[in-house]
Protein backbone atom coordinates (compact mmCIF):
# COMPACT_ATOMS: atom_id res chain seq x y z
CA UNK A 1 0.00 0.00 0.00
CA UNK A 2 1.05 3.08 -0.84
CA UNK A 3 1.28 5.94 1.30
CA UNK A 4 -0.88 7.72 -0.93
CA UNK A 5 -3.80 5.46 -0.06
CA UNK A 6 -6.10 7.20 2.04
CA UNK A 7 -6.21 10.55 -0.81
CA UNK A 8 -6.89 8.34 -4.14
CA UNK A 9 -8.93 10.21 -6.47
CA UNK A 10 -9.10 12.30 -9.64
CA UNK A 11 -6.51 14.80 -8.21
CA UNK A 12 -4.15 17.47 -10.40
CA UNK A 13 -6.47 17.09 -13.63
CA UNK A 14 -9.43 16.96 -11.89
CA UNK A 15 -9.00 20.34 -10.25
CA UNK A 16 -7.87 21.84 -13.66
CA UNK A 17 -11.09 20.19 -15.67
CA UNK A 18 -13.80 21.00 -12.60
CA UNK A 19 -13.87 17.41 -12.30
CA UNK A 20 -16.77 15.90 -13.70
CA UNK A 21 -16.44 13.65 -16.60
CA UNK A 22 -12.72 12.55 -15.75
CA UNK A 23 -13.84 8.82 -15.24
CA UNK A 24 -15.76 9.41 -18.48
CA UNK A 25 -12.51 10.51 -20.40
CA UNK A 26 -10.58 7.64 -18.67
CA UNK A 27 -13.29 5.38 -20.60
CA UNK A 28 -13.72 6.58 -23.67
CA UNK A 29 -9.81 6.80 -23.72
CA UNK A 30 -9.49 2.89 -22.97
CA UNK A 31 -12.28 2.47 -25.51
CA UNK A 32 -10.96 4.23 -28.67
CA UNK A 33 -7.10 4.42 -27.85
CA UNK A 34 -6.42 1.13 -25.99
CA UNK A 35 -9.35 -0.75 -27.97
CA UNK A 36 -10.96 -2.16 -25.01
CA UNK A 37 -14.30 -3.35 -25.68
CA UNK A 38 -17.39 -2.03 -23.22
CA UNK A 39 -18.64 -5.67 -22.90
CA UNK A 40 -14.90 -6.43 -21.53
CA UNK A 41 -14.55 -3.49 -19.23
CA UNK A 42 -18.67 -4.50 -17.67
CA UNK A 43 -17.09 -7.81 -17.45
CA UNK A 44 -14.42 -7.14 -15.49
CA UNK A 45 -15.63 -4.70 -13.19
CA UNK A 46 -18.73 -6.64 -12.39
CA UNK A 47 -16.77 -9.42 -11.33
CA UNK A 48 -14.71 -6.95 -9.15
CA UNK A 49 -17.75 -5.59 -7.44
CA UNK A 50 -18.76 -9.20 -6.64
CA UNK A 51 -15.55 -9.81 -5.25
CA UNK A 52 -16.21 -6.83 -2.96
CA UNK A 53 -19.34 -7.77 -1.92
CA UNK A 54 -17.87 -11.22 -0.61
CA UNK A 55 -15.48 -9.29 0.86
CA UNK A 56 -17.67 -6.73 2.85
CA UNK A 57 -20.31 -9.34 3.42
CA UNK A 58 -18.67 -13.24 3.55
CA UNK A 59 -21.26 -15.82 3.12
CA UNK A 60 -20.51 -16.38 6.95
CA UNK A 61 -21.34 -13.29 7.78
CA UNK A 62 -25.20 -12.93 6.58
CA UNK A 63 -27.98 -12.59 9.14
CA UNK A 64 -30.50 -14.27 7.31
CA UNK A 65 -31.06 -17.83 6.71
CA UNK A 66 -30.61 -17.81 2.55
CA UNK A 67 -27.52 -15.60 1.50
CA UNK A 68 -30.32 -13.71 -0.29
CA UNK A 69 -29.12 -10.02 -1.90
CA UNK A 70 -31.38 -7.47 -3.78
CA UNK A 71 -29.62 -6.04 -6.79
CA UNK A 72 -30.95 -2.59 -8.00
CA UNK A 73 -29.89 -1.80 -11.69
CA UNK A 74 -30.10 0.95 -13.61
CA UNK A 75 -31.15 1.25 -17.16
CA UNK A 76 -27.39 2.11 -18.48
CA UNK A 77 -24.11 1.21 -17.74
CA UNK A 78 -24.16 0.63 -13.86
CA UNK A 79 -26.94 -1.29 -14.38
CA UNK A 80 -25.25 -3.64 -16.68
CA UNK A 81 -22.54 -3.73 -13.87
CA UNK A 82 -25.05 -4.87 -11.37
CA UNK A 83 -26.22 -7.26 -13.95
CA UNK A 84 -22.76 -8.83 -13.57
CA UNK A 85 -22.04 -8.35 -10.39
CA UNK A 86 -25.47 -10.83 -9.43
CA UNK A 87 -24.30 -12.85 -12.21
CA UNK A 88 -20.61 -13.98 -10.59
CA UNK A 89 -22.57 -13.47 -7.13
CA UNK A 90 -24.66 -16.25 -7.91
CA UNK A 91 -21.41 -17.95 -9.04
CA UNK A 92 -20.14 -17.58 -5.30
CA UNK A 93 -23.19 -19.05 -4.07
CA UNK A 94 -25.24 -15.73 -2.66
CA UNK A 95 -28.65 -15.59 -4.06
CA UNK A 96 -29.39 -12.31 -6.05
CA UNK A 97 -32.74 -11.14 -7.03
CA UNK A 98 -32.75 -8.62 -9.51
CA UNK A 99 -35.00 -5.49 -9.78
CA UNK A 100 -34.61 -4.03 -12.77
CA UNK A 101 -37.31 -1.82 -13.51
CA UNK A 102 -36.27 0.12 -17.05
CA UNK A 103 -34.94 -2.32 -19.51
CA UNK A 104 -32.40 -1.01 -21.69
CA UNK A 105 -32.56 -1.11 -25.75
CA UNK A 106 -29.04 -1.36 -25.75
CA UNK A 107 -28.15 -5.07 -27.50
CA UNK A 108 -25.19 -5.53 -24.75
CA UNK A 109 -27.27 -4.44 -21.94
CA UNK A 110 -29.81 -6.56 -22.88
CA UNK A 111 -27.37 -10.21 -23.45
CA UNK A 112 -26.13 -8.64 -19.51
CA UNK A 113 -29.78 -9.29 -18.79
CA UNK A 114 -30.43 -12.95 -20.50
CA UNK A 115 -27.35 -13.77 -18.65
CA UNK A 116 -28.68 -13.41 -15.90
CA UNK A 117 -32.44 -15.00 -16.56
CA UNK A 118 -30.51 -18.49 -18.00
CA UNK A 119 -28.53 -18.48 -14.32
CA UNK A 120 -32.08 -18.66 -12.97
CA UNK A 121 -31.90 -15.38 -10.99
CA UNK A 122 -34.90 -14.11 -10.26
CA UNK A 123 -35.98 -10.49 -11.46
CA UNK A 124 -38.75 -9.11 -9.21
CA UNK A 125 -41.84 -6.56 -11.47
CA UNK A 126 -42.01 -3.74 -8.63
CA UNK A 127 -40.16 -3.05 -5.57
CA UNK A 128 -42.13 -3.86 -2.62
CA UNK A 129 -43.44 -0.36 -1.55
CA UNK A 130 -43.53 -1.24 1.85
CA UNK A 131 -40.20 -1.23 3.44
CA UNK A 132 -40.48 -3.60 6.19
CA UNK A 133 -40.74 -6.31 3.44
CA UNK A 134 -37.35 -5.47 2.19
CA UNK A 135 -35.61 -5.65 5.46
CA UNK A 136 -37.17 -9.10 5.89
CA UNK A 137 -36.18 -10.51 2.41
CA UNK A 138 -32.55 -9.75 1.81
CA UNK A 139 -29.15 -9.35 3.67
CA UNK A 140 -28.49 -6.54 1.68
CA UNK A 141 -29.03 -4.30 -1.54
CA UNK A 142 -26.72 -3.86 -3.91
CA UNK A 143 -27.26 -0.13 -5.95
CA UNK A 144 -26.08 -0.22 -9.47
CA UNK A 145 -28.78 2.27 -10.18
CA UNK A 146 -27.95 5.49 -11.60
CA UNK A 147 -24.22 5.77 -11.22
CA UNK A 148 -21.63 8.49 -12.72
CA UNK A 149 -23.02 8.58 -15.54
CA UNK A 150 -27.06 9.71 -14.49
CA UNK A 151 -28.07 13.96 -14.24
CA UNK A 152 -29.16 13.95 -10.56
CA UNK A 153 -30.63 17.46 -10.97
CA UNK A 154 -33.68 15.49 -12.54
CA UNK A 155 -34.10 12.49 -11.35
CA UNK A 156 -37.05 10.81 -12.90
CA UNK A 157 -39.61 7.73 -12.23
CA UNK A 158 -39.41 4.69 -11.38
CA UNK A 159 -35.49 6.06 -9.97
CA UNK A 160 -37.17 8.59 -7.44
CA UNK A 161 -39.62 6.58 -5.68
CA UNK A 162 -36.52 3.78 -5.52
CA UNK A 163 -34.35 6.47 -3.83
CA UNK A 164 -37.63 6.93 -1.53
CA UNK A 165 -37.30 3.74 -0.17
CA UNK A 166 -34.17 3.35 -0.16
CA UNK A 167 -33.56 6.03 2.13
CA UNK A 168 -35.70 4.07 4.70
CA UNK A 169 -34.52 -0.02 4.23
CA UNK A 170 -32.46 -0.81 7.37
CA UNK A 171 -30.77 -3.16 6.17
CA UNK A 172 -27.32 -2.18 4.18
CA UNK A 173 -26.51 -0.86 0.78
CA UNK A 174 -23.59 -1.01 -0.91
CA UNK A 175 -23.21 1.40 -3.95
CA UNK A 176 -21.44 0.52 -7.25
CA UNK A 177 -19.02 3.58 -8.18
CA UNK A 178 -21.48 6.48 -7.58
CA UNK A 179 -24.70 6.27 -4.66
CA UNK A 180 -27.44 7.00 -6.64
CA UNK A 181 -28.95 10.09 -6.21
CA UNK A 182 -24.94 11.77 -5.15
CA UNK A 183 -23.59 14.14 -7.81
CA UNK A 184 -19.81 12.19 -8.77
CA UNK A 185 -18.80 15.68 -7.15
CA UNK A 186 -19.84 15.16 -3.63
CA UNK A 187 -22.39 13.76 -1.01
CA UNK A 188 -25.85 14.66 -1.31
CA UNK A 189 -27.28 16.23 1.69
CA UNK A 190 -30.57 14.01 1.52
CA UNK A 191 -29.23 11.06 0.28
CA UNK A 192 -28.85 7.77 0.42
CA UNK A 193 -26.53 5.94 3.29
CA UNK A 194 -24.49 3.22 1.73
CA UNK A 195 -22.65 1.15 4.41
CA UNK A 196 -20.11 0.14 1.22
CA UNK A 197 -18.78 2.16 -1.57
CA UNK A 198 -17.31 -0.04 -4.23
CA UNK A 199 -15.43 2.46 -6.68
CA UNK A 200 -14.25 1.68 -10.23
CA UNK A 201 -11.19 2.53 -12.06
CA UNK A 202 -10.80 5.39 -9.62
CA UNK A 203 -12.57 6.56 -6.64
CA UNK A 204 -14.67 9.54 -7.91
CA UNK A 205 -14.62 12.69 -6.26
CA UNK A 206 -17.73 12.43 -3.95
CA UNK A 207 -15.92 9.37 -2.44
CA UNK A 208 -14.30 11.52 0.22
CA UNK A 209 -17.31 12.72 1.54
CA UNK A 210 -17.95 8.88 2.66
CA UNK A 211 -16.86 7.43 5.85
CA UNK A 212 -17.94 3.63 5.46
CA UNK A 213 -16.42 0.92 3.86
CA UNK A 214 -14.47 1.47 0.77
CA UNK A 215 -13.41 -0.58 -1.96
CA UNK A 216 -11.17 0.33 -5.29
CA UNK A 217 -12.34 -2.72 -7.56
CA UNK A 218 -11.30 -3.86 -10.67
CA UNK A 219 -7.01 -3.85 -11.35
CA UNK A 220 -6.53 -3.71 -14.92
CA UNK A 221 -6.43 0.25 -15.73
CA UNK A 222 -2.84 0.38 -18.18
CA UNK A 223 0.07 2.02 -16.15
CA UNK A 224 0.21 4.93 -18.66
CA UNK A 225 -3.50 5.74 -18.12
CA UNK A 226 -2.44 5.74 -14.54
CA UNK A 227 0.42 8.12 -15.45
CA UNK A 228 -1.57 10.43 -17.49
CA UNK A 229 -4.39 11.20 -15.08
CA UNK A 230 -1.64 10.86 -12.44
CA UNK A 231 -4.55 8.61 -10.19
CA UNK A 232 -1.63 7.59 -7.66
CA UNK A 233 -3.96 3.98 -7.13
CA UNK A 234 -2.57 1.94 -4.11
CA UNK A 235 -0.65 -1.18 -4.86
CA UNK A 236 -2.69 -3.91 -4.74
CA UNK A 237 -2.16 -6.99 -2.43
CA UNK A 238 -0.85 -9.86 -4.78
CA UNK A 239 -2.96 -11.27 -7.12
CA UNK A 240 -5.87 -9.32 -5.31
CA UNK A 241 -8.33 -7.18 -7.98
CA UNK A 242 -9.96 -5.21 -5.17
CA UNK A 243 -8.52 -3.49 -2.59
CA UNK A 244 -9.78 -1.65 0.69
CA UNK A 245 -8.64 2.44 0.98
CA UNK B 1 -13.44 -30.16 -3.64
CA UNK B 2 -16.28 -33.11 -4.79
CA UNK B 3 -15.03 -36.74 -5.21
CA UNK B 4 -15.09 -36.77 -8.68
CA UNK B 5 -12.47 -33.85 -8.69
CA UNK B 6 -9.93 -36.81 -10.19
CA UNK B 7 -11.91 -37.55 -13.05
CA UNK B 8 -13.72 -34.14 -13.71
CA UNK B 9 -14.08 -34.27 -17.80
CA UNK B 10 -16.14 -34.64 -20.05
CA UNK B 11 -17.66 -37.63 -19.96
CA UNK B 12 -20.91 -39.44 -20.36
CA UNK B 13 -22.26 -37.26 -23.78
CA UNK B 14 -18.29 -36.89 -24.65
CA UNK B 15 -18.02 -40.79 -25.04
CA UNK B 16 -21.35 -40.47 -27.17
CA UNK B 17 -20.61 -38.00 -29.39
CA UNK B 18 -16.86 -39.15 -30.14
CA UNK B 19 -15.46 -36.63 -27.72
CA UNK B 20 -14.46 -34.34 -30.12
CA UNK B 21 -15.91 -30.87 -30.14
CA UNK B 22 -18.14 -31.04 -27.19
CA UNK B 23 -15.95 -27.98 -25.52
CA UNK B 24 -16.74 -26.53 -28.68
CA UNK B 25 -20.63 -27.30 -28.43
CA UNK B 26 -20.61 -25.65 -25.27
CA UNK B 27 -19.20 -22.98 -26.69
CA UNK B 28 -21.34 -22.20 -29.20
CA UNK B 29 -24.65 -22.83 -26.11
CA UNK B 30 -22.85 -19.90 -24.37
CA UNK B 31 -22.69 -17.56 -27.17
CA UNK B 32 -26.13 -18.17 -29.03
CA UNK B 33 -28.31 -19.27 -26.36
CA UNK B 34 -27.07 -17.74 -22.95
CA UNK B 35 -25.53 -14.26 -24.80
CA UNK B 36 -22.56 -14.03 -23.89
CA UNK B 37 -19.61 -12.50 -26.19
CA UNK B 38 -16.56 -13.89 -27.44
CA UNK B 39 -14.92 -10.59 -26.13
CA UNK B 40 -16.38 -11.03 -22.68
CA UNK B 41 -15.38 -15.29 -22.57
CA UNK B 42 -11.67 -14.59 -23.54
CA UNK B 43 -11.41 -11.61 -20.57
CA UNK B 44 -12.38 -14.01 -18.19
CA UNK B 45 -10.19 -17.08 -19.66
CA UNK B 46 -7.13 -15.55 -19.95
CA UNK B 47 -7.29 -13.57 -16.90
CA UNK B 48 -7.93 -16.93 -15.17
CA UNK B 49 -4.93 -18.22 -16.85
CA UNK B 50 -2.87 -15.18 -15.61
CA UNK B 51 -4.24 -15.98 -12.38
CA UNK B 52 -3.06 -20.13 -12.61
CA UNK B 53 0.31 -19.07 -13.19
CA UNK B 54 0.52 -16.68 -10.66
CA UNK B 55 -0.24 -19.97 -8.49
CA UNK B 56 1.87 -22.02 -10.19
CA UNK B 57 5.00 -20.25 -10.73
CA UNK B 58 4.85 -17.49 -7.85
CA UNK B 59 6.85 -14.35 -8.32
CA UNK B 60 9.04 -15.14 -5.21
CA UNK B 61 10.06 -18.51 -7.10
CA UNK B 62 11.31 -17.51 -10.43
CA UNK B 63 14.86 -18.16 -10.29
CA UNK B 64 15.77 -15.75 -12.98
CA UNK B 65 16.85 -12.09 -11.53
CA UNK B 66 13.64 -10.73 -13.65
CA UNK B 67 10.34 -12.18 -13.37
CA UNK B 68 10.02 -12.74 -17.45
CA UNK B 69 7.60 -14.78 -19.09
CA UNK B 70 7.67 -16.07 -22.78
CA UNK B 71 4.06 -15.91 -23.75
CA UNK B 72 3.32 -17.51 -27.79
CA UNK B 73 0.24 -16.73 -28.98
CA UNK B 74 -1.53 -18.80 -31.92
CA UNK B 75 -3.41 -16.89 -34.62
CA UNK B 76 -6.98 -17.97 -33.10
CA UNK B 77 -8.82 -18.11 -29.89
CA UNK B 78 -6.18 -19.83 -27.62
CA UNK B 79 -3.60 -16.89 -28.91
CA UNK B 80 -6.45 -13.94 -27.88
CA UNK B 81 -6.46 -15.67 -24.69
CA UNK B 82 -2.43 -15.96 -24.02
CA UNK B 83 -2.75 -12.00 -24.84
CA UNK B 84 -5.07 -11.41 -22.31
CA UNK B 85 -3.33 -13.66 -20.06
CA UNK B 86 -0.20 -11.37 -20.74
CA UNK B 87 -1.74 -8.52 -20.06
CA UNK B 88 -2.61 -9.42 -16.71
CA UNK B 89 0.31 -11.07 -16.08
CA UNK B 90 1.89 -7.33 -16.65
CA UNK B 91 -0.50 -5.93 -14.14
CA UNK B 92 0.53 -8.82 -11.72
CA UNK B 93 3.86 -7.29 -12.14
CA UNK B 94 5.47 -9.78 -14.12
CA UNK B 95 7.13 -8.75 -17.29
CA UNK B 96 5.80 -10.77 -20.36
CA UNK B 97 7.01 -10.93 -23.75
CA UNK B 98 4.59 -11.98 -26.84
CA UNK B 99 6.12 -14.14 -29.47
CA UNK B 100 2.91 -13.82 -32.14
CA UNK B 101 3.75 -15.12 -35.46
CA UNK B 102 0.78 -14.46 -37.57
CA UNK B 103 -1.42 -11.77 -36.74
CA UNK B 104 -5.07 -12.49 -37.16
CA UNK B 105 -7.22 -10.47 -39.27
CA UNK B 106 -10.09 -10.84 -36.72
CA UNK B 107 -10.92 -7.43 -35.45
CA UNK B 108 -11.33 -8.74 -31.48
CA UNK B 109 -7.72 -10.64 -32.26
CA UNK B 110 -6.80 -6.79 -32.89
CA UNK B 111 -8.21 -5.65 -30.12
CA UNK B 112 -6.61 -7.88 -27.54
CA UNK B 113 -3.29 -7.31 -29.51
CA UNK B 114 -3.18 -3.50 -29.58
CA UNK B 115 -4.32 -4.07 -25.77
CA UNK B 116 -1.03 -5.27 -24.88
CA UNK B 117 0.76 -3.12 -27.06
CA UNK B 118 -0.40 -0.44 -25.18
CA UNK B 119 0.73 -1.69 -22.50
CA UNK B 120 4.41 -1.34 -23.02
CA UNK B 121 4.85 -5.67 -23.31
CA UNK B 122 7.51 -5.94 -26.19
CA UNK B 123 6.42 -8.02 -28.94
CA UNK B 124 9.71 -10.48 -30.38
CA UNK B 125 9.61 -10.69 -34.29
CA UNK B 126 11.35 -13.62 -34.26
CA UNK B 127 11.90 -16.98 -32.16
CA UNK B 128 15.53 -17.59 -31.36
CA UNK B 129 16.26 -21.24 -32.83
CA UNK B 130 19.69 -21.28 -29.96
CA UNK B 131 17.01 -22.69 -27.56
CA UNK B 132 20.12 -21.42 -25.39
CA UNK B 133 18.64 -17.86 -25.76
CA UNK B 134 15.00 -18.52 -24.95
CA UNK B 135 16.37 -21.07 -21.67
CA UNK B 136 18.40 -17.95 -20.70
CA UNK B 137 16.27 -14.97 -20.88
CA UNK B 138 12.81 -16.64 -19.65
CA UNK B 139 11.59 -18.49 -16.45
CA UNK B 140 9.14 -20.24 -18.20
CA UNK B 141 7.02 -20.41 -21.48
CA UNK B 142 2.89 -19.93 -22.32
CA UNK B 143 1.87 -22.31 -24.51
CA UNK B 144 -0.86 -20.28 -26.02
CA UNK B 145 -0.78 -21.36 -29.41
CA UNK B 146 -2.68 -24.15 -31.21
CA UNK B 147 -5.67 -25.05 -28.55
CA UNK B 148 -8.58 -27.45 -29.18
CA UNK B 149 -9.36 -25.69 -32.31
CA UNK B 150 -6.48 -26.21 -34.11
CA UNK B 151 -5.98 -29.13 -37.32
CA UNK B 152 -3.08 -31.58 -35.66
CA UNK B 153 -3.21 -33.62 -38.44
CA UNK B 154 -1.21 -30.93 -40.62
CA UNK B 155 0.24 -28.37 -38.12
CA UNK B 156 2.25 -25.98 -40.90
CA UNK B 157 5.05 -23.36 -40.62
CA UNK B 158 5.52 -21.34 -38.10
CA UNK B 159 4.09 -23.25 -35.71
CA UNK B 160 5.83 -27.15 -36.44
CA UNK B 161 9.13 -24.77 -36.22
CA UNK B 162 8.05 -23.41 -32.82
CA UNK B 163 7.09 -26.57 -31.63
CA UNK B 164 10.37 -28.60 -32.73
CA UNK B 165 12.04 -25.70 -30.34
CA UNK B 166 9.37 -26.15 -27.47
CA UNK B 167 10.18 -30.10 -26.90
CA UNK B 168 14.35 -28.74 -26.30
CA UNK B 169 13.75 -26.00 -24.15
CA UNK B 170 14.72 -26.51 -20.50
CA UNK B 171 12.54 -23.99 -19.05
CA UNK B 172 9.41 -24.96 -17.75
CA UNK B 173 5.97 -24.56 -20.07
CA UNK B 174 2.30 -23.84 -18.77
CA UNK B 175 -0.19 -24.92 -22.12
CA UNK B 176 -2.96 -23.38 -22.09
CA UNK B 177 -6.29 -25.50 -22.74
CA UNK B 178 -4.54 -28.23 -24.80
CA UNK B 179 -0.92 -28.42 -25.18
CA UNK B 180 0.06 -27.34 -28.71
CA UNK B 181 0.22 -30.16 -31.32
CA UNK B 182 -2.05 -32.70 -28.53
CA UNK B 183 -5.11 -33.93 -30.04
CA UNK B 184 -7.94 -32.92 -28.18
CA UNK B 185 -8.88 -36.58 -27.43
CA UNK B 186 -4.95 -37.81 -26.25
CA UNK B 187 -1.62 -37.54 -25.76
CA UNK B 188 0.24 -37.03 -28.63
CA UNK B 189 3.63 -39.64 -28.16
CA UNK B 190 6.40 -37.33 -29.04
CA UNK B 191 4.77 -34.35 -28.30
CA UNK B 192 6.02 -30.98 -26.14
CA UNK B 193 6.17 -31.64 -22.18
CA UNK B 194 4.59 -29.14 -20.19
CA UNK B 195 5.03 -28.63 -16.35
CA UNK B 196 1.48 -27.01 -16.13
CA UNK B 197 -1.66 -27.58 -17.80
CA UNK B 198 -4.70 -25.17 -17.16
CA UNK B 199 -7.93 -26.23 -18.64
CA UNK B 200 -10.48 -23.85 -19.58
CA UNK B 201 -14.66 -24.73 -19.08
CA UNK B 202 -13.56 -28.35 -18.01
CA UNK B 203 -10.47 -30.29 -18.95
CA UNK B 204 -10.47 -31.86 -22.40
CA UNK B 205 -9.85 -35.70 -22.72
CA UNK B 206 -6.27 -35.43 -23.41
CA UNK B 207 -5.92 -34.19 -19.80
CA UNK B 208 -6.17 -37.67 -18.54
CA UNK B 209 -2.99 -37.93 -20.09
CA UNK B 210 -1.37 -35.44 -18.19
CA UNK B 211 0.70 -35.97 -15.00
CA UNK B 212 1.85 -32.04 -14.28
CA UNK B 213 0.42 -29.72 -12.21
CA UNK B 214 -3.33 -29.19 -13.65
CA UNK B 215 -5.45 -26.07 -13.18
CA UNK B 216 -9.15 -25.78 -13.85
CA UNK B 217 -9.60 -22.00 -14.48
CA UNK B 218 -12.43 -19.78 -15.32
CA UNK B 219 -15.46 -20.17 -12.61
CA UNK B 220 -18.70 -19.23 -14.40
CA UNK B 221 -20.17 -21.66 -16.58
CA UNK B 222 -24.01 -21.67 -15.73
CA UNK B 223 -25.57 -24.20 -13.96
CA UNK B 224 -27.70 -25.67 -16.64
CA UNK B 225 -24.60 -25.75 -18.72
CA UNK B 226 -22.83 -28.06 -16.04
CA UNK B 227 -25.72 -30.18 -15.77
CA UNK B 228 -26.35 -30.49 -19.21
CA UNK B 229 -23.18 -31.64 -19.99
CA UNK B 230 -22.71 -34.04 -17.35
CA UNK B 231 -19.42 -31.81 -16.10
CA UNK B 232 -19.14 -32.83 -12.53
CA UNK B 233 -16.86 -29.71 -12.06
CA UNK B 234 -15.24 -29.35 -8.50
CA UNK B 235 -16.66 -27.41 -5.87
CA UNK B 236 -14.01 -24.13 -6.38
CA UNK B 237 -13.27 -23.20 -2.87
CA UNK B 238 -13.82 -19.66 -1.42
CA UNK B 239 -14.13 -17.14 -4.40
CA UNK B 240 -11.11 -18.35 -6.02
CA UNK B 241 -11.61 -18.60 -9.87
CA UNK B 242 -9.14 -21.82 -10.18
CA UNK B 243 -8.65 -25.27 -8.75
CA UNK B 244 -6.06 -27.18 -9.28
CA UNK B 245 -6.96 -30.63 -9.47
Amino acid sequence: MTEQTGQVRFNQRERETGGKGEAAAIETELLKDYRFGQQQLIEIWGQACALAITKAYPLSSLSKKQPTVLVICGPDQNGSIGLVCARHLRIFEYEPTIYHPKRSSQSLHQDFTVQCEKMDIPFLSYLPTEVQLINDAYNLVIDAMLGPEADISNIKEPYSGILGTLKQVKIPIASVDVPSGWDEEEATQDGIHPEVLISLTAPKKCAACFSGKHYLAGRFLPYDIQKKYELNLPDFPGTDTLIEL
